[in-house]
């Protein structure tokens, strides 16, 4: 699509002159920002970011060294890009560190496991802890177990997450990942062993957090990869008891201040009012956190130094957060609330990138219906992008939760998530996974929403219900 | 398919009329054989005994404490299966212990890699060695290169292996890992990294064995995964030095004698001649030997059992062979070559089930010009499965070389490998990758040829030329 089609601009004269109250956008804009969303199809700068930090940084667990090399990246890559105003902002956390991790089946047969401890479980002796294990095909049947089932036994909960292209398998099927550490302890159990929350048949393991709060009782908890579930259920039928040996050496770690790093395009009107769009800089550990999140980093970053090349300064601010710990805290999301809690209203919309690199099929919302013909004149300019609208009843990504819970109005540009719970949270997160042709038409969706944003002359509403919780 | 097709009645009635000379099968007999090889097709057999070796025993290195417990599994499984000869006879090797496999970028980023050791390599000191890296695109890039290049460094060759049908990337690609420990100590490098040689985007490094002897000097070898080799290309494009630390501790660990287990159904007539079939009963270590090679085992077990129990004893010995130590010596097939020397000529057609368990799409045969006639028959009872004839120019599988080069009448079922390349090798070498009906319609092939062989008037030659090589 080189140039904007006379449908479209016909479309777009009319949703202008229809809406006109609310949204005077002038042609000349809306032709611009259609010319920057057909060039950015085929521009390469989200994926030279996305492979400039996990090449030159690589994992980057919250609180680990590469905490603070992602820090000074971000740092250096927002000046490289030239972002008008480049600040850190302090997000402190308690850190976790990941250990040793190696599981084996002792009896009836020797098999080694490949598993990997999840985040804020407690370790397991430095020498390792044996069990027999106490199988369970979901969460429910665990929760609903008599204690003397579990005491003095390491559970191991079964349950497959199911593929789905909005990636609602995992909400179904994360619980156990969350819980399972806790109710275990609870019910005397030693240690807690679940199959991955994740599509795939590697023997990568999916990591991802745990529940946990210091008043309450939990065990040594890692995920088994799927096929090593597999092998376990399939040694479970032969009905002997079966006995696994468990070294999770993973820890708390004391205090650690990281960084949410903020890149904002100044706006020319109203600088003092941000579109905020972002990614959350801290990645798992096991891979290099290619589609979590680095493309997302890409893909805002490219798409607010693209607005600011070709259409020159909008009117509010482009604000550009790389969120600090979001996998095991979301230590910059609740950081910044709380540093911003009396300017909240300044923050008219926004979204996070976090659900991989897919193509992006739909636009959700929640704003006010006063600012629904603007999202109408975005729709008209995603819509050559395969991108349907769906609804003004969404949720946005995870580190706008407490702003979001504040009144924030928010959108969410969903990715085909077909493939993404593959790799999610494993070792395999890496470049590779990365299509460049599906990036770079985020990064067209990302433009037209921030830009249309970020010119519109009214604002998006504030102490909107979360319809979502 | 439940009963033999009028056509395909015809055909064989036709084929048997034209060549009765050559191939007595009666049409009592065809039929029945056409009746099993459908019957065979939702036979769950093979996959229960694939499902039994590799939850069972699991993975079964050459001379590890799991080869013993692989040898015993399959005296016990002929026994079960009720095959009516089972022996052992000794495989003596020198013994590879894999040890510890670690390796990281150091320097100018910090990056954990991914690798395994190739089979048959040195081992680095216990504490690791680093180095700088020196790449090159190919193994003949490495040999072209000068000693001054080399010396003292780490080699990395980037080559991927193409993806085919029918495997035929591994031949190109494999060079790599045969010959660059070896190349790289001609040339006074200290150490050599490969691309893995696999076709898969899994953090999962592919094992297998490097040249080997005694008298030509050697250095520590290991694979990456293609991911972190991505990774490695993509720092050297940086044009700074790169350094990698290695440990590899896997070493020559004394010798250890194996055992090739063989299961007769012994033949009604010719008890003394066999039909040779059967798998490799070692894996490498990293995953549970699924596809290479306990399918394998499988299909070949089972094929010789359901003849043995639907067409009762034929003609001829099957004599399904599970070879030992294919994996890195040929050490069974070299040892049954010697222990049978002086009766070669009673192996009258063999093959071995070596490559996954992906549908088979050809047959290929090695047999004399007079024995074409029933290979003619087998493709007609084969053509309704989607097998096609691929001439007479065939090979078969590694365990059969040594027979083979002695004269030896082979055949070969090709398998669909499009994705065996994925997992051979590997972690990811686990019973999810096995397909029930693919399985089956490999029983089914190996049905018509054993059975049509078995009961041949004939036999297939001796003293063949092997045109493959």
């Amino acid at each position: 699509m080189k140039n904007i089609s006379p449908i479209t601009l016909f479309l777009l004269i009319f949703c202008v002159g229809a809406n006109a109250q609310q949204s005077k956008f002038n042609d000349e804009f809306l032709q611009q920002v259609a010319e920057l969303r057909d060039a950015a199809l085929t521009d390469g700068l989200a994926y030279d970011i996305t492979e400039s930090l996990t090449t030159e940084v690589g994992a980057r667990l919250a609180g680990s060294p590469q905490d603070a090399k992602a820090v000074a990246w971000a740092q250096a890559k927002f000046k490289e890009l030239g972002f008008d105003r480049i600040t850190t902002e302090a997000a402190p956390l308690k850190r976790w560190t990941r250990g040793q991790e190696t599981a084996e089946i002792i009896s009836p047969y020797q098999h080694k496991l490949t598993i990997t401890a999840l985040g804020r479980t407690n370790p397991t002796p430095d020498e390792g802890i044996n069990g027999e294990v106490v199988h369970f095909a979901t969460l429910a049947d665990l929760q609903a177990a008599d204690k003397s089932e579990v005491a003095g036994k390491i559970t191991f909960i079964s349950e497959r997450m199911e593929r789905h292209k909005d990636g609602s398998g995992y909400g179904k099927a994360v619980g156990a990942r969350g819980l399972t550490a806790q109710v275990t302890a609870e019910k005397g159990g030693i240690a807690a062993i679940i199959r991955s929350i994740g599509t795939d048949n590697n023997r990568t393991p999916h990591t991802g957090a745990a529940s946990y709060d210091e008043d309450t009782p939990s065990v040594p908890a890692g995920a088994l990869s799927n096929p090593d579930a597999d092998l376990l259920v399939n040694v479970l039928k032969r009905k002997q008891p079966v006995t696994v040996k468990l070294t999770l050496t993973s820890h708390w770690d004391g205090d650690y201040t990281s960084q949410n790093v903020i890149g904002d395009m100044l706006g020319s009107e109203k600088p003092e009012e941000y579109i905020v769009i972002g990614c959350h800089l801290d990645s798992w550990d096991l891979g290099t956190g290619a589609i979590d999140d680095a493309s997302g980093c890409g893909i805002t970053m490219a798409a607010a130094k693209l607005i600011k090349d070709k259409l020159g300064p909008l009117k509010r601010t482009i604000r550009v957060i790389l969120w600090a710990n979001e996998e095991y805290g979301l230590s910059g999301a609740i950081a910044y609330h709380d540093a911003h809690k009396d300017e909240l209203r300044q923050h008219i919309l926004g979204g996070e990138s976090d659900f991989g690199a897919g193509e992006i099929y739909a636009l959700g919302t929640r704003v006010a219906e006063s600012a629904m013909p603007t999202i109408d004149i975005m729709m008209t300019l995603l819509k050559p992008l395969g991108i349907e609208f769906a609804g003004n009843n969404g949720s946005s990504g995870a580190d706008l939760i407490p702003m979001r819970r504040a009144g924030m109005a928010v959108f969410g540009l969903k990715q085909d998530g077909t493939d993404y719970f593959d790799y999610h949270h494993t070792a395999n997160d890496t470049l590779d996974k990365v299509d460049p042709k599906a990036l770079a038409q985020n990064v067209a969706a990302w433009i037209v929403v921030t830009a249309l944003a970020a010119q519109a002359d009214h604002d998006f509403g504030f102490g909107l219900t979360d319809k979502t919780e």
